[in-house]
């Protein structure tokens, strides 16, 4: 591992420090590089601003082998990232014909004049690779320094990423001898990170050295991810091994493979087994019925949904039936089963979810505080139902509620045992 | 100027810098101390690795005087931070029985029991400050050294941006002098950026130097911000002042201030104005009802929603003539018109929106390209229709017939003339 060329990743530019925008350029930079088998070590971000610029190359070129530079290059005064680069490297600017040409050409095919200000992009540093940018007007420029490369390239992504594919990653590729890096991740479900870290101890703390295993948690989801180079060849066995063993310890809990989402794992789950499926939302507004639909093809299964936000619709479309609306209020188990049933009798599906819950901030009652939610699953061998009691915020117990739904309707339909025994 | 205390922002994560995930903990982290004076000079991501972490750490408190450090405190393996911190500042881990209680209390609460690995969370470094987290498991922390702040915070987005709002700028409000920037901010709505631009420049180019303009655009959205210093009080009658003027320019075009969003605009009216409101949706499944459930206090004029995403639900449930669907297709004026009219009956509602569309990334056709989209608008005064064409990306498609629907929704409660004349 210790000859693998390490890269950092430096964005210039103020609108990233003050929040305005998300530096998605560094991110798919990172995916590519690591995709390559180049680690990124550290990313750094500073604004428009000589000399935090320079100690920001200085070390990166200190510590790391590839920087790799983005923004910083327009005709604006702001604009310092060339002047930088060629006082780092004493060199000077020259005038570039090659790129003149290209950039008159450039505007001329748009209708526009080529102005003063654009005219001195067309000097560039005189001891570096200029990387001819075809799609915008800011050439890249490629510096080397003891054995280190510095690209320097516009902040445009789609100027940024045609540059990077079309010059940087060959130029990476062949002065490298790089192992290809293999990734498997593992999406698990209903398991809180603290549990699983523990099922997993024995197991992590006999890994291969080989293998690097990371836990990688977002919004009350856990991936799995396995790591090995594959330098013999064998790199894929390695992670099967592994994989294998982890299996065995997780069974039920691993729902899908690189990258899965819950709502893909579903539709592959119904779409393989031609079921059907509405939901009848109440609290998630219509929530899981928009994680659904946002995978192509999700029409093949998925029939539809009744948002029935106000009672009024619970009881009118849902034909929730007013007294039990009035005796136990809307979020109980009673609505829950008439709303789950009706819905899978209206839309005529196989199966059907419905939710109904107390999302906050408001709202609450001491016996049915805030984050309350009873949801039910319609199914062909009957209708069950589960209270959960989630948190104070609003967004989270919505989302909490999507996952705890599908990942319950996951388990009906492949017939694995839920943990609770919440059979009506 | 000079005097003010300068930030960096540090985020602690394999997963960012493999691009696994989108680093919004920075772009929030940096927003937040903008707001209030505080500069942002650097935004450093390293992994989950001691030297590194030790290095970036040095690094920051050399040149800065506030660190804010986000991540690698979960109870497993690779979470660093609270080890290097501690090591860091020269101090050991005690055990912390108020953090005890109140995760003891958390996991209670949720009807898990505290293990091992959450008991690691109770101990903390000696001789910080510990912010106690009531929203996860992992305390946050913070410490002194030479006049500087470093705090260190989960990586999780919710718990992190409570511990900042509830401990961290308070202590850095009465810690420094800051002072104090105005702020004021302009939603804007259905004007693209580069229009927008080219009715401002006069105003623009005219505004005095102690007044800001920034341009912040976000799927298909522009917000303006107003800034200035707050020196002499008189700060919100400058900001005031050009207020008046970008209102007399755009006039009907704002929509909302400092942080409103589309669908807190739209509950405002509606409440205001007692109406109803209910939707039918195919191609958005379910996206509008979400938005709009979104904000707290929607069921006040929210009825609810009809997700038809099958032509059978669209049949069915909103009584879709089955010739209509037949001979002009789910997508048509034709069919809009229907479901909007009978969801706003079948939901005895004052409005109704209903939008069918193809979404994509399939099922376009030569006559109904991917990202054709219909939507119709059923008001007391008769229903108005409007084809989109919007573009190729699936998510993006569903998120501007949001935007379109709701949009032109305000306008017609407000009696808005809206540009194009599309009644039935």
């Amino acid at each position: 591992m210790k000859n693998l060329p390490q890269a950092e990743i430096l964005n210039i530019g103020d609108e990233i420090l003050i929040g305005q925008i998300v530096n998605t350029n560094a991110v798919w930079i990172a995916q590519e590089l690591n995709k390559r088998g180049v680690p990124v070590k550290r990313m750094t971000t500073v604004g428009d601003n000589k000399a935090d610029m320079v100690k920001a190359i200085d070390q990166a070129i200190q510590h790391h082998d590839i920087l790799i530079i983005t923004g910083g290059l327009g005709p604006t005064k702001d604009d310092l990232t060339k002047e930088v680069l060629t006082e780092y490297f004493q060199t000077q600017l020259v005038f570039n014909h090659e790129v003149f040409e290209l950039l008159d050409n450039f505007f001329k095919k748009r209708g526009r004049i080529l102005n003063e200000a654009n005219k001195t992009q067309c000097y560039v540093p005189k001891n570096c690779t200029i990387l001819m940018n075809y799609w915008g007007t800011a050439p890249g420029m490629l510096f080397k320094k003891e054995g280190k490369i510095i690209v320097s390239l516009p902040g445009v992504p789609l100027e940024m990423k045609e540059l990077m594919n079309k010059y940087v990653f060959p130029y990476i590729e062949t002065h490298y001898p790089l192992p290809p890096i293999l990734h498997r991740s593992y999406l698990t479900e209903g398991i809180p990170e603290s549990e699983l870290m523990m099922k997993l101890a024995e197991w992590e703390n006999n890994l291969p050295t080989s293998v690097k295993l990371a836990y990688l948690p977002s919004a009350g989801q856990v991936t799995l991810r396995l790591s090995t180079l594959n330098e013999n060849g064998n790199g894929r066995a390695i992670i099967q091994e592994q994989e294998e063993k982890l299996k065995s310890i997780l069974e039920d809990e691993i729902i899908g493979y690189d990258g899965d989402t819950l709502e893909q794992v579903i539709q592959r789950i119904f779409i393989e087994k031609r079921l059907t499926l509405g939901t009848a939302e109440s609290c998630t507004g219509g929530y899981i019925a928009h994680k659904i639909t946002s995978v192509p093809g999700s029409s093949a299964y998925f029939m539809g949904s009744v948002v029935s936000y106000h009672n009024r619709v619970k009881q009118e479309v849902l034909k929730g039936k007013e007294d039990t609306l009035k005796t136990v209020g809307a979020v109980s188990k009673e609505t829950v089963i008439q709303m789950a049933e009706h819905v899978r009798a209206i839309l005529q599906t196989d199966y059907a979810i419905a939710v109904s819950g107390i999302a906050g901030p408001d709202g609450g009652t001491p016996e049915k505080p805030v984050g309350t939610v009873w949801v039910a699953w319609a199914t062909p061998q009957g209708t069950l139902t589960k209270k959960y009691r989630f948190g104070n915020d609003r967004l989270t117990n919505i989302h909490r509620t999507y996952q705890a739904s599908l990942g319950v309707l996951r388990k009906l339909v492949l017939n694995i045992p839920v943990r609770e025994n919440f059979w009506e």
